[in-house]
């Protein structure tokens, strides 16, 4: 997929660095490319559920990151996104020593682009456990029309 | 709908109390009645998306825990509920002094639990903005089973 | 909610003559109000699952098309839906002598509309049951813009 | 994946034959192996909306019994499956001389299994379109306990 601004990845960067959210998780933008963004959180005690693994909205959150990003970095300068919804679907538990979304571009749109997301359970010998999936749908908003 | 646990609410909170992230956000049980949960968060600056509303994640949260503890108030002594999926659309933005989000059972079962929530924005008067509605799928497990 | 076609009825049930799927499968046009539209089907056997009551994918149409219309009764003049996107959950078995949707607009938009359904089924004894539930995002598309 | 049952094609092809609604749509059972099935429809005009192309509930209803056949490929003898909810994206129009519909299994269990779909506009040259996706939730069922 062709970007429509080539500094996409900065402007993906910028709005990062402004969600006061991702901060409080501990979130990273590890990977943006035209059409797809990685997300990487560490584990730690203040993202768990009651088993004391990742708790299913951290891993939520990231996905519906990852999946926006992708879809972000496809836009025309200045363009942002906003999530119209989501859904997720949790297939294993989230046991690892760190959370990584992978979202990418299903469909891109002038106004709708659909997304989607996997959560993956790093592990402490690097490999990966599929842990969720997720369909996102995001609108495409100007910093001016809004 | 009757409970089948008298000790429900109780079981709730310890359930609650156990899920470091629920903390970390701020978030705080405000009623448990049998197949109703309602879960509040306040307002504060780690909690927002890039333009200083709630993060969409946080929302999620909130929705996915207010159904699951619907969920769980239904549940014999001991039961407990995993996350299966959850689907959520955003109507709003995320603009409030408290998101608090409402929880109930759409249809109890012994091993699946069906159930919705919505995300309210509490403005500064009192008055609630519907932000987010959810759809999200349960099933039961006893603690020995997992 | 206030339609911005006086005419809007007349637009939907022409529509709805114009799908031949809805035809084929025998639902009816039972009512539309500003924001809101019920369809009905009676049953019969071309309609069942496996174990002869009403097929999900069935219900699944018909919550579809009564979400869409919902949205589309407050679009102006000309105004088409297109289905983004729905997640639908299954509540009860398809058992009735019809199934009847009921939707309705959750929040209105000039591109966007997001709109919820429910599937009931209706019993001989003209009560009727809760089957399934339905959450639906719709674009509004303006034929020559298509 | 390994099947349980040595005898899941004839299974499925049963229960498949069974249902009514898919015989009234045209459906067919065009592949069947362990965690994955396929479903074909030929275009008609009874299974059209308002613009001549495909319905997106007919898109939907052969997403589901894809995903669903998939699921129920990996239980043991005798095992069926029961849809407790899906979401479709739907991507491109349904624009086509066939649809297909490509489902297989993300997360096999015993009582839940996590399946996805897509839907393709297969064209006349045989090309295929990706025209929409799902993610899909079954629920195991026993004859006997039903």
């Amino acid at each position: 997929m062709t970007p429509r601004d080539p500094d996409f990845a900065a402007r993906i960067a910028t709005s990062f660095a402004q969600q006061g959210f991702l901060a409080h998780l501990g979130a990273e933008l590890a990977e943006v490319t035209p059409g797809r963004c990685v997300i990487a959180c560490p584990f730690r005690a203040e993202l768990t559920q009651q088993h004391g693994v990742f708790h299913g909205g951290l891993l939520t959150t990231l996905a519906d990151t990852a999946a926006g990003y992708a879809a972000m970095s496809l836009l025309p300068p200045g363009g942002e996104v906003l999530s119209i919804e989501f859904k997720i679907t949790f297939l294993r538990p989230g046991a690892g020593v760190a959370a990584v979304a992978r979202g990418e571009v299903l469909r891109p749109g002038r106004t709708i682009t659909a997304s989607r997301a996997d959560v993956l359970m790093r592990q402490a010998d690097g490999s990966e456990i599929l842990a969720a999936t997720m369909l996102a749908t995001f609108m495409a908003a100007q910093p001016e029309t809004r």
